[in-house]
């Protein structure tokens, strides 16, 4: 059986993911990353769905990226925006799927992967420069310079099957798939309950995303 | 004054490529990892010509790479080897510079940096892949598709000014630019107090470096 690493954020685009390699018969080993993320309570929702998709196994790599701050997620005094606003919103976080694909390659060496799998997305998106399918083809030109697996011929390939699809195609996917999203959070303000707020980004793209797919949304609102 | 940061290790490379950058008239953001590495001691190295060659900060961010393994420098396990060897050698840490460039991508971002400098070199060295120039080019290409502040229009570039360089030259370069080398530490097998094993690969091309270069070697080695 083939392995991949597939990162696993514990939001419903990397649940959908995780269940796509799955359904391809890959063996997964999921990471996830504990970058000091204001929504914490993701990394144990990222736990549930390893566990209820089927991971071979799931590693949790602690990194604190507040170290660096610059975002509303890793900053305490940067607010999470609650409206839609122009350009790239604050919650970018600096060249964040960058380093996560960087500890995916890692490893994916260890573990002799030939895939990474990642949620990321260019359709209903926060406008990250680092979600788009040109980055991740850069990303997959320098995995296959980098290591001493791939220089010994054995290439990686990055797969972002959700890439191009919209919230609600992402929903129907892993509905089809019998992901169970009540597991996954995405809201970027969710409490220590896993209630999210309704109105930052995230929460908006997801609902918009049950609705226009017409599947009940399990999400947990705090009002 | 414009911003670079330095990738340092706390070796005689990397302490080297920072007298560069100061000599060009950069502000230099030092950036080292705490990774778990074998040989720590050279984190303090770090601290000590950070200081010395007058970088406007040094940050060590702590990044347990040991939760990897797969490299002698990383896993107790895995004895450093004292001869050389054919192929890629066991101190190869899976994705190791892909992991530091990407956190010195970050670390670009929020200080507003133009540039990221490496002491990465393909002619004395361990054959590590992520060493060559086709390597860095491609992380070029990454990095400037993957910030918000790249797309917004402020380029980073890669610099490697002594990727080239035989080490005998970089020990010239150096000692030209008034880099104490006895504050490095290269060896892979380093004691507590800094002193060097002399026959690991690290050790082996510092010692030539200083014999072909004609420049007596400050380093303290154990017999």
């Amino acid at each position: 059986m083939r392995s991949a690493v597939v990162l696993l954020s514990g939001g419903l685009d990397s649940a959908t993911v995780l269940a796509i390699a799955r359904e391809a018969g890959w063996r997964c080993h999921a990471l996830s990353i504990d970058y000091g993320q204001r929504h914490r309570v993701e990394l144990e929702a990222a736990a549930r769905v390893a566990s209820a998709l089927g991971a071979a196994e799931h590693r949790i790599v602690p990194l604190d990226l507040r170290i660096f701050g610059g975002s509303a997620l890793t900053d305490a005094a940067i607010a999470v925006p609650t409206a839609p606003a122009e350009g790239i919103p604050v919650t970018y976080v600096p060249a964040r799927n960058t380093i996560f694909l960087a500890l995916a390659l890692a490893y994916a060496e260890v573990t002799q992967s030939e895939a990474i799998f990642t949620g990321a997305n260019a359709i209903d998106y926060s406008g990250y420069p680092d979600c788009r399918p040109e980055y991740l083809a850069a990303f997959a030109q320098l995995a296959n310079l980098a290591t001493k697996r791939a220089v010994e011929g054995f290439p990686i390939s990055i797969e972002a099957p959700i890439v191009r699809m919209t919230k609600a195609e992402i929903v129907r996917k892993g509905a089809a798939l019998g992901v169970d999203f009540s597991l996954t959070v995405s809201c970027y303000n969710a409490d220590r309950d896993a209630r999210a707020c309704g109105s930052c980004d995230a929460c908006r793209f997801r609902r918009e995303g049950f609705a226009l797919a017409g599947i009940p949304d399990p999400t947990r609102y705090r009002r």
